[in-house]
């Protein structure tokens, strides 16, 4: 029997797909992009830094790059080298999270898709209605929107940072604005320019189920990934391991992780019923809940199982 | 910050006390009870075999008893010494479960409070129709009411069993009933009856945190304890960890575990963060659950966390 | 099969008793001790403090003592209390350890007993010529002798103990050496006084073999508890764990466990042979050693071994 | 501290080298083998199946061959397609196992081979006699040498396997026989003929520290591997662990695991002093044995340590 935990009504939609949920399209070479005259150059990385050009203009005076990492470095210290007021006027031009202007579809369409990954574009009205008044006070503070990389980070983890960062003094606030910026101009730069040196902007959740009773991997146990929320859980894997007890891809990968928390359900009663074990109608261990935060949208976690009918253990592994 | 699983709005309204709950009379000793006249002794046992006084007087020849196991011996012989139409009679004195007669009062003062412990007495109109169906189906296959040892099961575990059982051949569902009634009984009449040889009625659970980061037991760790249900769960216990990393008194004790599916919750990351550990904003380990399940009322089940802030294993102690 | 370490002949042979190796004679009572004159309560209290009858005549006028305790602490005091170049005296009234005058017998009985637990009066010559050139360079360095609680230490600690001690400046050794009479006396005085109060001098080792292979404790499984030297191992414990997973009295206990390394081996080989499992002729898991450092005399040390045939964890428990 | 296990005076000596002893000569590939005739073919095998030409003459009528793997085959199929008084002859035509013929030079080069790679061309006398008499004991039960796959077991698994063996009857060990055989040659076709479908040979033990106390693989442990015999260990590799926790290369491997009995020490206590951790002068965990057994000289031993200052855990992984 599995004892399934109750499907629970989420409130909060989450998303279908979690992890490259924007569309790659066409890309230039970083050498190609080093050839460009500055018109071109500043043209090829439009929409990058939204609504400023002068960030890849600036730049292009470093030419050529050695790797797509100068180049995104050169772009960021474009920014940085600039006084407060513009960095200011810069971050200002970022449209509000889940806002008004999201809704209408005024902002730029890298922004639109990336928001939907994170269901930002289905909200209820009262989950609205919560973004919007956290967006009022935090431009209230601050004089800015509140710009977060919505790609490495789950809802639960975007309400979280804005409470948290509602703290900040006015110069800790400026940084982490302008830090968030990095990472969504980082992974948009990684989309558009191939070449060498291209920035790691991927995680990799795994697991590895290790059956210490008959002493091996565990071939066939369902596996589910859930991402759990304030206001609910999502499933988002449901799948079995093979014959060396693994998945035979990656419970997360291609793209960033997002910060958030995750449980993984191991249904280890079926798979010894299977084996035959004599042991009792109510086993001890039917479905096993590991229960883990991600804080490193691009780390590796591996969140192995060592499990008997009667024990178990999990680590962060590598 | 602890991240809770949001409360689930039960269908299935949880008792609010899991253990005890039919309230301890007055006691008869049982040199007092080997020194009656059968009315005497018929009577101080009244109300322990429903409806069937015959079952006293036969055991009334085996007179004295040298414990109260012997005597419940004695009682169960009696019944199961009879041809099969008569035990069948006997099932057949038991009220149904959840079912009209309880609703209407109409059923011995024993059984009501033992169905009350469940919550049995306060269905949903949806879950008393559910019952009323199981109830007639059982009826309509054995020719008897179903009848289970209600205060060494969960709801959930009753639901189960009630499929179980549909699938049992005549003997097989004799025989199960009978080992119920046993239940039951033995129940009734150890506080009813006191004196040497009183039969275990009672099992234990408890749990144990040892922080292997530090080296020694984790002090003042919340630990919830949840009933997992397939329609929800319900919080039994809500508890801090003492100086031994133990809590004061057992999670549950002093009389027969129910049969279900359970779930600790170990708040681990107030916990680490309380030490000043230098440990992500998201920690890998929050709020740990360990679900597991109950299979032996009378038994012993120690389900000891041993964790670091990166790790944590448990298995079924003693 | 149980494939055993061979037996390595130790050069440093082991002793026989490895705890309470000094006979108990009678005590007197605290009450008493408080009732005597000064000359018979100096006279009880002889040979607590080696040669320095004035400790005891000053700590007098501090009676009566409310607990064993008090008694200790102002016997302490009165040492404390003098002048460094008394204190170094009264440290240098204290024999070398396994020196000369111990081989000749010119040296209090206490002290005598002590050693002789350790095995130091019975040193092959190559030792005694070790002890005996430690005992040189640490008097030239300090000018008094070298002072351990040897009933608190292995030879091996003894050992690493001149090395480090070697290593302080004057002040931090003569606070050192001041320590060590504390435990030394602590534990004469208990011996020797009884009533309320009475310190703790006592540490424990234990350990619990549990099954998570079948789900209960592990009974049966043949355990050696070993001491570890640098030189040698020797065999302090040879049992059985019982019912519980346990052994039916601690491994050490009832006197301060001494600080050193140690090697419990669990044969959990023949263990689960006996117990029918299909399992490979040479087994993964046969004898299994959990080597382990004592560094609290007084100290509970719980090492349990959590055993599947594949698999086994440990950890310091409580 | 490293407390390190005394030396011991093996009185058995270890092989040099553990894994690939005999020498790779000139290989042949299966499709030029296939092209040869008889003559060629039986030359180009000499020495595999020791001083019976007859062997592959009778496997040549099945060429050609599609696989390494099916050549093996169709060599062993000669031999037990023999009646049994010419298999009994087959067998007998092998030397004696670490005998007077091997100590004469008087043997085929690869048996000499083969044995030196486990030390049985250097037996003290005692040794020499152990086996002498070991022989003399197997030939008067048999009436053929003793013969077994060297280059797969220990010399302690060799001395163990004597014993099981000549507890057989007749024809279990007449099978047991053709099977050791059946190893010794597919190891030397392996050596001798390459191409498609070449059998596995090669088993692999490696290792992986995790330290749980900060969250990641441990760099920097010092891993001793160790062979344990009845008659003492042979250090086999002292290494250190890398960046991911493992060793760059595998523990052992490139050839059959020996069956044998094996020992891991992990020198924990090093690893975090160096780190700084606050933890007592003697720690609880310094060098940390893991005793194993290895079975299946072509299966993959992971021999995981999962460790913190206070607690550490294995299990055969994979």
């Amino acid at each position: 029997m599995i004892a399934t935990v109750p499907a629970i009504p989420s409130i909060f939609p989450m998303p279908r797909e979690h992890s490259r949920e924007a569309a790659v399209t066409d890309r230039i070479h970083l050498d190609a992009l080093n050839a460009l005259d500055e018109a071109g150059f500043v043209a090829a990385l439009d929409g990058i830094f939204e609504h400023t050009p002068w960030v890849a203009r600036e730049a292009f005076a470093s030419r050529p790059f050695a790797t797509v990492t100068d180049l995104h470095a050169a772009l960021t210290r474009a920014v940085e080298a600039r006084p407060e007021a513009e960095k200011t006027a810069f971050i200002a031009a970022h449209p509000d999270l889940a806002g008004k202007a999201a809704r209408a579809g005024d902002v730029a369409p890298a922004s639109i898709s990336e928001q939907a990954g994170l269901g930002l574009d289905r909200l209820s009205d009262a989950e609205y209605e919560r973004f919007e008044r956290l967006n009022g006070a935090y431009r209230a503070r601050f004089g800015f929107p509140f710009v977060v990389c919505v790609r490495r980070q789950t809802r639960d983890a975007v309400l979280a940072a804005f409470e948290t960062r509602l703290a900040h003094d006015r110069p800790q606030e400026l940084a982490t604005a302008l830090r968030e910026i990095g990472y969504i101009t980082r992974l948009r730069l990684v989309e558009r320019v191939e070449g060498p040196g291209v920035p790691n902007v991927a995680g990799r959740l795994s697991t590895h189920v290790l059956d210490t009773h008959r002493g091996g991997p565990a071939e066939g146990v369902r596996v589910e990934l859930h991402e759990v929320g304030a206001s609910g859980r999502a499933l988002l894997k449901d799948t079995l391991t093979n014959a060396d007890g693994r998945t035979d891809t990656p419970l997360l990968g291609g793209g960033p992780l997002r910060v958030g928390t995750y449980e993984l359900v191991f249904h280890v009663g079926p798979y010894y019923a299977a084996r035959g074990l004599d042991l009792p109608e109510r086993p001890f261990l039917d479905a096993v809940p590991l229960r883990f935060g991600i804080a490193e949208p691009e780390g590796h976690y591996h969140v192995p199982l060592v499990v008997t009918p009667w024990s178990y253990a999990t680590y962060r592994g590598s």
